[in-house]
C-alpha cells in the first residue's frame, strides 16, 4: 500500500478533540505526576501482539499538545504490520509530559489499530477477488474521522463519511416517495452533483427496478444469500449498466470470501468500527 | 439496584458533545431525509438480544436535540435487564427527525449497554463475595463520563473518573521520589484533602511497606496470583489498618470469582470499557 | 419547485454561528435599545424590490435566539418569488428583541435572497435545455452551508459542499500523478465509494483520455468555447459512456443560454456566491 | 496613508474563525490532495485586475494554520494599490498545504480587497473636501472585524464596530422616549463615558432640536437632499456647537462628491460592505 | 433610578460562561446530590447584611440552565437596596437542581452585589455634586460584562467596557507619537467616528495642551491633588471647550467627596471591581 | 516549600480562558495601541507591596498568547515572598504586545497573588500546630483552577476542586436519606472508590454517630466553639478511628491559631478566595 493512500485527516480536523480528550483524562489536575519531580526520560511505545498500526500521527499530536518540546519519533508507519515487540514510537523529553499524554495516546492507538487490524483480516480474506471491504456509519461518536482513517490503514475503503457525501435510499425513503423511480428522481435533484446515489434492495426484483431506471449508482444487497448475490451480479452484468453492487448484513471473517466470490464490488462490515477489540500496545519508560 | 444510585451525568456535561456527534454523522446535510417528505411517524427502539440497558436518557437528549417536539417515552430504565425483543424507547413525531437522530442514538445505546452488560456479568460472577467490580482509565476518548455511568448501570463502581479525583502512585512515581514513604508524604501534601491515595504494589514486600506508613488509602495488587492476593488480604487484616486492596491485571469472567474469593475489596477490569462488544439494538418505524 | 427539495440545513448546523453573529453585532451591550423602555410591538419584513426569498427559517432562528417569546410568522416560503412590497415575515413581541435581532436577520436575508435571485435568473435563462446551474467553492467563509442552500432556493444545484463530498482532479493533481489515468486510479482507491470523481479538461484531447478510462464520473470543460463544448458533447455521446459534462469559466447571464445549447449537463457559475448583490429587504415597526 | 493607521485586528480575534473556515471548505477530508504526492512547491498570488489590497496578513494566517512550515512572503502591503499582474504574496513549501489553504485565502482576499477597492473609489471621489467616508452595520455576518479593517485599508473610517461602541438614537427610540431631549438624557446616563451619541434626524427641525440641547455628539442626516444638507451645515456652523454631521442614504460614486461639497463631516455608504464585488485574485503554482 | 437604566447584558452574551461555571463547580459529577433522592423543594435566597442587589437575572439564568422546570421568582430588582433578612429570590422545584445551582448562583450574586454595594457607597458620597463615579479596566477576567453591569446597578457609570469603545492615550502613547497633538491627530483618524478620545495628563501643562488642540474629548487628571484638580476645572471652564475631566488615582470613600467638590465630571475608582468584598447572601431550603 | 508541590495547572486547562480574557479586554480592537508605532521595548513587572507571588507562569502564557516572540523572564517563583519593589517578571519585545497583554496579566497576577498572600498569613498563623489551611467552593466563577493553585502557592491545601473529587454530606442530604448511617451507605456505593466522604456535623452527637459507623473519612465541624472542637478532637482520638476533623465557619486571622490549638486536622477559610484583596503589582515600560 502506498503511503499517499493513507493521508490522515489534517490535525485542524481533530486537534481540539485531542485537547478535550486530555482534559477529560486529567480532570482538574494530575496529582500523581505533580507529586514527583519532572526529569528527562525516554519511552518506547511497543506492540504487545501482532497488529496493523493506525494512529501514529494522531498520537504524536497528543504528545505535542502536552509538551511541544517532547521529541517524538515514529518508528513505524500507519498501515504497516507490526510484530509483537515492535517499537512503533519513541519519545524523549519531560517525564511528566510523557506520563500526562500516555493514557490518551494509548487509548487512541489501541482502538484505531484494533480497527485497522480487523479490517486487514477482512481485506486479506478477499485478496484476489475484486471485492473491496467497506465500513459503515456504526462508528464511535466523536471518533468517526479517525476510525474511518483506521479502516483505510487496514486496506479497506470508506463507504461514506457522513450523510452529506453519499445518498442512500432505504425502505423507508422509498415507501415515502412511492417507489424507487420517484425516490431516485427526487434524490438526484436534491443531491449535489458529485454525490452518488445508492439504493437498498431487499429482493432481486428491487434490483431489477434499479437497473431499469437512470440515476442509481450503487445498489446495496441487504441480507441476501450468496446465491442471491451471485444472481444479482449476473443481472447487473447482463444489463450493461455500470451500476455497482454492495453486499451488506452479518459479514464475518468466515463468510466474507464466499461473498466476495459472488462478484459483488463492495462488502460492508459494521464490525470494523463497532466491534473491533482494542489491541494491546504499551508505553515503557526506559 | 435503586434508581438513585444511577443518576446519570447532568446533560450540561455532555449536551455539546451530542450536538457534535450529530453534526459528525450528518456532515453538511442529510440528503437522504431531504429527499422524502416529512410526516408523522412512530418508532420503537428494541433490544435484539438480552442486555443491560444504559444510556436511555442520553439517547432521549439526542432526539430532543434534533427536534424538541418529538415525543420520547422511556420504556425501560437504565440498569434494567432487557430480554430480546423488549422495547426500551418509543418515539412519535416527525419521521425526518427520527431518522436524523437514529444512528447517533443507537451508536451510543449499543456501546453503553454493551459496557453495562459486560459489567453486569462480572458483578454477577462475584455476587455474595464482598468484592466490587471497578473500571479503569482505558475508556473511549470523548465518552468517558458516559462509559463510567454505564459501568454503574451494570452494577459496577467507578475507580476514579479523572486524574484529579484519585491519586495513584505507580512504579515510576515511587522510583522518582525515592521510595514509597517519601512519595506518599509528598502526595499527601499535594493532593486535595478529600482525595484518596492508592499505591501500586508489585510484591507483597511493597504492600508491607504501605501497611507500615501513614497516608496510603488503597493498595493496587498488580498482576498477582490468587495465592499472593490471599496472602495480601491476610497481611492487611492482621495489620488492623483500614487500607483497601484492589486486584488488577488480566481479569476475565472465568477467573474473577476466584479472585474475589481471596477477600480483596476491589477488582478492576479494563475490558469493561475497552473491549465490551456493542450489543444489538434496533430502531423500527412502525 | 416542490417544498421538500428545499430542506434547509438543520439549525444545529448553524445555530452557534447565529449566536456569534448576534454577539458580533452587539459588542458588549446594545446601549441604544437599553436607552428606551421595552414594549409590545409588531413589525413587518418587506421586500423592497422583486426577489427570490431565501433564509426565512434562518432569520426566524435569529429572532428566536434573541427572544424565544417573540412570535414569528413566515409570510412566504424560501424559493418563492416575492414582488416589491411583499411582506415575507411578521413579528410580534418585545420591541427591544425585534431591534436587537433586526440587523443580523436582515444582513442574512439580503445576502441569501441575493444569491437565490441571481441563481433564479440563470436557471430561468436555461429553462427547457437539460442543463443545470451549479455553484462553486467561491462562497463567503462562514456562510457556505447557507449560501449553498440559497442556490437551491433559486432553483440551482450544488456542485459539492466540501472537498469531502466530491473529488476534483485539476491540472496540478494530474501533473503530479503523471497523467489522467494514474491520477484517477489513485483517486478511486482513496475516495469513499459514494463520492464521484471529476476531472478538469482544458482540451478535447483530455476529454478523450477521460472517455478512454474507467472511473471518471464527470469532466469539467474549463474555459472552452461553445463550439468546443458542443464537440465535447458529441464525443461523449458517441462514446456510449454515462460520463457527465460540466461547463465552467466566465459564465454570464448573456452567454449562459448558448452554453446550455451545447448539450452540457451542468454549468457552474462562481458569481452566484461571490458576486450576487444584496437585495433590498426592510423591517418596519408598525 | 501611513502603515500604523492600518493595524489589522489581532489574530486572536479571528484565528478560530479561520480554522472554522478551513474545516468548512474541507469537510471530512480533502480527497483531491490526498490523491497526489506531497512535494515542495512555489506559488504566487497575483492581482488579475487593478485593486486596493486588503487581508494579506489574514491570508498569511490561513496558510500558517494549514502548515506552520510554509514560507509566506507578503509582496505588498494592505492598503496599497496593486496593478493587474502584481504579485501580492509568495508561498513556498508543501504543495498539499498550498492547495488546502488556497480557496479560503482567496475567498477572503477577494472579498476584503473588493471592499477596500470600492472604499478607495469613494475616498478618492471626495478628496480635498473635509468629508470622511464611513461604513455601516450592513456587514457580512461573521466577517465584520475584517470588513471594517478593509474599509480602513481603502482609506475610509469606521462608523462604529458594534452597538457597544457608539450609541445611535433612531426614530423608534426617540418616539419611545417621548422626544429627542429625554432620549438623549437617558442615553447619556446609560452609555459609557467614552461613547458618543448620535441622533438620526429626518428633518432640519430635528437637527435644530439637537443643536438646542446638550449631549448630542453627531447628527445623522437621513436621506436629505444636497440642499437640505447644505442648510444643515449652515445651521450647525452658526450654532457654534462642535456637533458633527453625517450624511446617509443611497450614496453612489456619482453623487458622493456633491454631498461632500455640502460641508458634512461624514458620509456613510452601506454598499462598501454589502455590495462590493469580489475582485479577481489568483494563485498559481509555479 | 429607573429600571430601564439597568438593562443587564443579554443572556446570549454570558450564557455559555454560566454553563462553564457550572461544569467547573461540578467536575465530573455531583456525587453528593446523586446520593440522595430528588424531591420537590422550596428555597429562599436571602441577604445576610444590608446590600445593593446585582445579578438576580443572571442567577435566574444559572438555575434555568440546571433545570428549566425550576420556578424562579425574583423578589427584588437589581439596583435595589436590600436590608438584612430580605428575601431576594424564591425557588421551587427539584431539590437536586436547587443544590446543583446554588453555589454558582451565590458566588455570582455575592460578588456582583458586593461591587454594586461599594459603588453605591461612592455614589452616595458624591450626591449633589455633578460628579459621576466610573469604573476602570481592573475587572475580574471573565466577568467584565457582569461587573460593569453591577457598577451600573450601584448607580455608577461605565468608563469604557473594552479598548474598542474608548480611546485612551497614556504617557507611553504620547511619547511614542512625539507629543499630544500628533498622538491625538493619529488617534482621531484611527478610531471609529463614535468613539471618544481621552488623554492622560500628569500636569496642568498637559491639560493646557489638550485645551489648545482639537479632538480631545476627555482629559484624565492622573494622581493630582484636589487643588490641582480645582485649577484644572478652572482652566477648562475658562477655555469655553466642552472637554470633560476625569479624576483618577487612589480614590477612597473618605476622599471622594472633596474630589467631587473640585468640579470634575468623573471620578474613576478601581476598587469597585478589584477590591469590593463579597457580600453575604445565603440560600435556605425550607 | 519545594517547587514540585507547586505544579500549576497544565496550560491546556486554562489557555482558552486566557484567550477569552484578552478578547474581553480588547473588544473589537485596541485603538490606543493602534495609534502609535510598534517598537522594541523592555518592561518590568514589580511588586508595590510585600506579597506572596502566584500566577507568574499564567501571566507568561498571557503574553505568549499576545505575541510568541516576546521574551518573558520569570524573576521570581510562584509561592515566593516578594518584598516591595521586587521585580517578578521581565519582558522584552514589541511595545504593542506588552501593552496589549498588560492589563489581563496584571488583573490575574494581582488577584492570584492576593489569594496566595492571604493564605500565607493564615498558614503562618497556625505554624507549628498540625492543622492545615483549606479553601472552599466560594471561588470566582471561571477562575477556580487558578485560585485553587494560588491557595497552594500560599502554603494552603485544597479541600476539593469540584463536587466530583470529594463527597460532602450536609444537613439536607442527611435529612433526605433518613440519617447519617443510611446517607453514608448510599454515598459509599455511589462515589468512586478513590473519593473520600465527609459529613457535616453541627453537634457533637452527630460526630459520635459518624465515629460509630464505617465509611466516613472526614467530619466537618460546622460553626463550633473552640471548646466544642477540642471535645470533638478528644472523642475522635479516644475512638481509635483514623477519621479526620475539619473546622469550618467564620475563620479570621485573629481566631485561627486558637482553633488550630484544638487539634483539628483542617481549617477551611472561605475568605481565601472570596475576599482576598488584590495586591498591588505594576508594569513599567523602561
Amino acid at each position: 500500500m502506498d503511503a499517499d493512500r493513507l493521508t490522515p485527516p489534517h490535525p485542524l480536523s481533530y486537534r481540539e478533540s485531542l485537547h478535550a480528550f486530555l482534559r477529560e483524562d486529567w480532570g482538574t489536575q494530575d496529582w500523581s505526576s505533580a507529586s514527583v519531580p519532572d526529569r528527562p526520560a525516554e519511552a518506547r511505545i511497543v506492540a504487545k501482539s501482532p497488529l496493523v498500526v493506525a494512529g501514529l500521527e494522531v498520537a504524536r499530536e497528543v504528545f505535542r499538545a502536552v509538551d511541544p518540546a517532547l521529541e517524538v519519533r515514529l518508528m513505524a508507519s500507519d498501515g504497516e504490520r507490526a510484530e509483537q515487540g515492535r517499537e512503533v514510537m519513541h519519545l524523549s523529553g519531560s517525564s511528566r509530559a510523557i506520563l500526562m499524554g500516555e493514557r490518551v495516546a494509548l487509548n487512541l492507538l489501541q482502538r484505531l489499530s484494533g480497527t485497522a487490524t480487523l479490517t486487514r483480516a477482512f481485506v486479506d480474506e478477499v485478496a484476489g477477488t475484486g471485492a473491496r471491504i467497506l465500513d459503515t456509519r456504526k462508528t464511535t461518536p466523536g471518533l468517526k474521522l479517525l476510525e474511518k482513517y483506521a479502516v483505510r490503514c487496514g486496506g479497506g475503503s470508506n463507504h461514506r463519511l457522513t450523510l452529506g457525501d453519499g445518498l442512500m435510499l432505504k425502505e423507508n425513503h422509498i415507501a415515502a416517495a412511492g417507489g424507487i423511480a420517484p425516490a431516485v428522481a427526487i434524490a438526484r435533484r436534491v443531491a449535489p452533483s458529485l454525490v452518488r446515489i445508492e439504493v437498498e434492495a431487499e429482493t432481486l426484483e428491487q434490483l431489477r427496478e434499479c437497473l431499469a431506471i437512470d440515476g442509481v449508482d450503487v445498489v446495496l444487497l441487504d441480507n441476501m444469500s450468496d446465491a442471491q448475490m451471485a444472481e444479482a451480479v449476473g443481472l447487473r452484468n447482463a444489463s450493461g449498466r455500470g451500476l455497482l453492487l454492495e453486499a451488506s448484513g452479518n459479514m464475518s471473517l468466515e463468510r466474507v470470501r464466499s461473498v466476495a466470490g459472488t462478484g459483488v464490488d463492495f462488502i460492508s462490515v459494521g464490525a470494523l468500527t463497532h466491534s473491533a477489540p482494542a489491541v494491546d500496545i504499551h508505553l515503557r519508560i526506559i
